[in-house]
Order: structure tokens, then sequence, then C-alpha cells
């Protein structure tokens, strides 16, 4: 299994038009990613206004028009490409807020629909409710790669420690997570969380976020960063429009595991998080 | 149910010959703690040097001669007292690392033995084998007080957000951890355990070190320090002997837990915590 794996993080304005944030995305994949990477990372919506009302009129099926350029574009590279999320529609009409993985080959290897939707109301700060228009997901996303499993959640799902602990235990070392914090929780918890469940689980953990537009409604906090499983950031970008190359060595987790045991120090014969959704048997 | 609470959290050096560091503790207790002080708080171990071989000879049973006077002292005070945690011997021999709580009458309204023992081995760091001479406990701690519900644990168990989780869920708005954090660690991760288990769980979460004492064997990180229901440090002491004052309004973890609400949003349909140990019905 391989170890040593290059990513890189896009922090990129969200565009209004579709087609130029797709656009915008792959020039900044071919000007500003080296060729070597493995593993490219864009924000969670990148190419949708993130405001409830619009994530209707922005969704689209899986399989269709953004979809398909960018699983395009991960088989142009021969790269791993999490793309963000983006607004899907289901037969049934429901909509989700979707990140998708495609292999390199534009193969989709994984789809994980925001489990726990944003719907906040801080006194005086953010207030904000996906669950107006979104549905949320059901699932927990772990996906198979040469570089062992990975797992994917968005956004406001990484303030659950279950989540990064059911994903540890399907075998994640590495946890990619397109997101946006905002003015008022971005300061407050950005940087604790990614630390913190890095920490807790020994695990890599990517935050890939929208750079911040003055001109926007939304308000992105920025800050896309690399944590590893130390709990120790290893590279951070401030709010303005930029590219985060890391490696990670995935050994390392195993490392950090061997010396403070964490994961198998959890009393298990005394409490143990139970996954009674689909899929419970993995 | 009142909402304010005064606490003070002791960081005193421990002292290897158990009734001084008893006359020590009382000392600190009558000359640098306020009389309206509802909550007193000491640290892990306090009366006992850190060191596996100490545990054994040091151990007493519940009810012994250590305990008798930490009750006296709550009692005199007509205050609660977390007193830190000791070496017990139960009645088949076993010794545990346990921390006991006194109510304002010096009756004892909270036993939690250590549940996550401390074995870790971090290269070129430190080394310590707790399970070498301890049993571990069993029980997620939670005491009812006039303040509401408050969760007790002791040191390595606050790396276990499931704990926290447990505690939470049976209505603590406060955790207590008496701890010995150690220069390998704690410049790694206490801040960052505190910080973030108050954040995850929406708590106060109180961590009362032993100051260190260049002179001892295991050298304490100290930094005492509280966290509030927002993931926000409050106060924070140095490495040095003093005494951490604060006024905690628990309300403030509901208003936290309204704004942004955690507990609520986890997704229960999908999984939850399970608790197979004794007091399961709770």
């Amino acid at each position: 299994m391989e170890q040593l794996l290059k990513t890189a993080q896009i922090q990129m304005k969200v565009l209004t038009k579709k087609t130029d944030a797709l656009d915008l995305a792959e020039k900044l994949i071919e000007e500003e990613v080296p060729r070597d990477t493995d593993l490219i990372c864009l924000p969670e919506m990148f190419c949708c206004p993130y405001e409830s009302i619009h994530f209707p009129a922005y969704a689209e099926p899986e399989g269709g028009p953004a979809w398909r350029r960018l699983s395009q574009i991960a088989r142009d590279r021969g790269c791993w490409l999490q793309a963000g999320s983006v607004p899907e529609i289901d037969e049934a009409g429901h909509i989700y807020n979707t990140a998708y993985v495609f292999d390199r080959t534009g193969r989709q290897a994984a789809r994980h629909r925001k489990t726990h939707l944003f719907d906040i109301d801080v006194e005086g700060g953010q207030h904000f409710h996906e669950s107006e228009t979104l549905t949320a997901g059901d699932q927990v996303t772990v996906f198979e790669t040469e570089f062992g499993p990975v797992g994917l959640c968005i956004c406001y799902d990484i303030r659950f420690p279950e989540m990064v602990r059911l994903m540890a235990d399907r075998g994640a070392r590495l946890i990619l997570v397109p997101a946006a914090f905002n003015l008022t929780t971005g300061p407050l918890h950005w940087e604790l969380l990614f630390r913190s469940q890095a920490m807790y689980s020994q695990v890599y953990c990517l935050g890939t976020s929208d750079a911040r537009d003055p001109a926007a409604s939304y308000q992105a906090w920025g800050h896309t960063l690399a944590a590893d499983p130390w709990g120790r950031v290893t590279g951070e970008l401030d709010e303005k429009p930029g590219v985060l190359l890391s490696t990670l060595d995935l050994s390392e987790a195993d490392r950090v595991r061997d010396q403070i045991p964490l994961l198998r120090h959890r009393r298990k014969d005394l409490y143990h998080i139970e996954w009674t959704g689909k899929g419970g048997d993995e």
C-alpha cells in the first residue's frame, strides 16, 4: 500500500454562474497544481452561492453536466479528485449537498450526501437553515484507494466525533472535508475541530474551504488546512484564494496509534458507537 | 436550579509524604480560596508521587484516613470538594486511581475510578504504564448537585469523546477532570482536549493539574484551566503552584445548545453511543 500522498487543496471563490466556477476550477488545477499530485480537493458548494434558496436551482442529478466535467478533469489529470460539494437532485426530487470523488480514470469512487444539516441561529452571529431546501444523507462514507481507505464528510458533519470514529473504524487514516465555515463559527471552531478530530481518531484531516468574497452573501472563513494524526496543523491558508500543497505520510497515523493507542484503549467492553443506518455490516 | 457556580481549582505540588500533602491542600484552601466558593477541585494523585510503583504503597480503602480528612474539609467549609484523585484499594486488593466528590456536609457524593488507564510509549518522549499496578474502573460518573448533574472523569479518560457524550446525555453541563499531563502530551494536547470536549458536547470542562516540580520523577504540565461550552478557555494557570478562580454560568450551556444544537443534531437514527457497562439504564 502506498503511504506518501501528495495533495492540493484549492481554496477558490464561488462564482454565481456554474460553468464559470467549473472553468475556474479547471484553470486553477491546470496552472497551480503540480503534475505529480495524487489528490485534488475542492471546497463545499464551489459552484453555487451558499444560500438555501439557490440549491434547488443549481441542483443536477448524479451524472449531470457538472458531474461529467469533474469526472473528465480527474481522467485528464490521471489524479484523484474530491470534487468539493454540489447540489444534487435525485429521482424523487430531493436535493442534497453532495460530495463526489472521482478516481484516476474519472470513475465515481464515492458519493457522500451531507448527513448533518447546518441549521443554526447564533445570537448576533450566523443564521442558516439548510434543511429549508435540503434533505440529509444517511451514510458514513469511506472509499478505497491505493493509499488505503479514505473517509469523506461535509462541513457541519465534522462537528460530530461519532462520524470520524466510524470512518476510522472502517480503516480511514485520512478524512476529507469540503467545508464553508463563516465569520461566526470559523474563528471559534474551525481549527479546533480539525485539530481535535485528527487527535481523537489519529487521522489526517483536510478541510478545504471556499475563499472569502466580500461581495458574497455568505462570508466564508477560508483557512483551508491540513491537520496530522498528532492534531497539529501542518499547513493553513488565510482567507484569500490559494492552493495548499501537502505531502501526507499515512504511515504516521500507524505510528501515532502505536505510541498513544487511543483507538485500542477505547473501553469497548463498556461502550461502543453503534451504526444502525445503511451499510451497517461494513 | 442554581446556575452560577463559583469554583476554585488548586494546582499544588505533589508532596511525597501523604499527610504533608493533605496538610498543604488544607492550608491552600484555608488561605487562598474565597469563603463563597461552591466547589473546590484538587489535582490527580496530589498526595502520591505519580509513578506506578508507588500506587500500592499509598493506597487506602474508601473511608480511610485520607478520605476522612477530605470529607472533613468539605464539611468544615460547607463546600463541594472534588478531592482530586488518590490510590484506592478495594476489598479484593485491587488498586484504582480514584476521584471522590464530597458534598457540603462531607458525604461522599461520587466516586470515579479511572476508566482508561494511561499506557503510552511515545518515541523520545513519555513512557508510562498505569496498568502495571492499577485496575481500571468501569463506570461513567455523573452526580447530582443543586447546580444540576455534574460529570467526573480522570486525566486520560478525557481523551475519549464517548465518555463526555455519555455524561452530557445524563444531563451534565459541567465536567470535572483531575489530571496530570506531562511535558510530551501537555504541549501537544492539553488545551486542545479540554477546549474540544467542551465544544463537542457544549459543557464547561475543568482540568485541574498538579503543579510542575523540577525535582519530581514525573514532570506535570500544569496549566490548570477552565473551558466554556463555546470551547473557549476562560482561565488558565502556568506550570507553577496557583489557584484558578472562576464563576461558571451553567445556563450558558443551554444557550449554546439552543444556538448551535449539536446534541439534538446528532443523527440518532443512524448512530448512537451504546453503554453496555453497569448502570446502563441511567
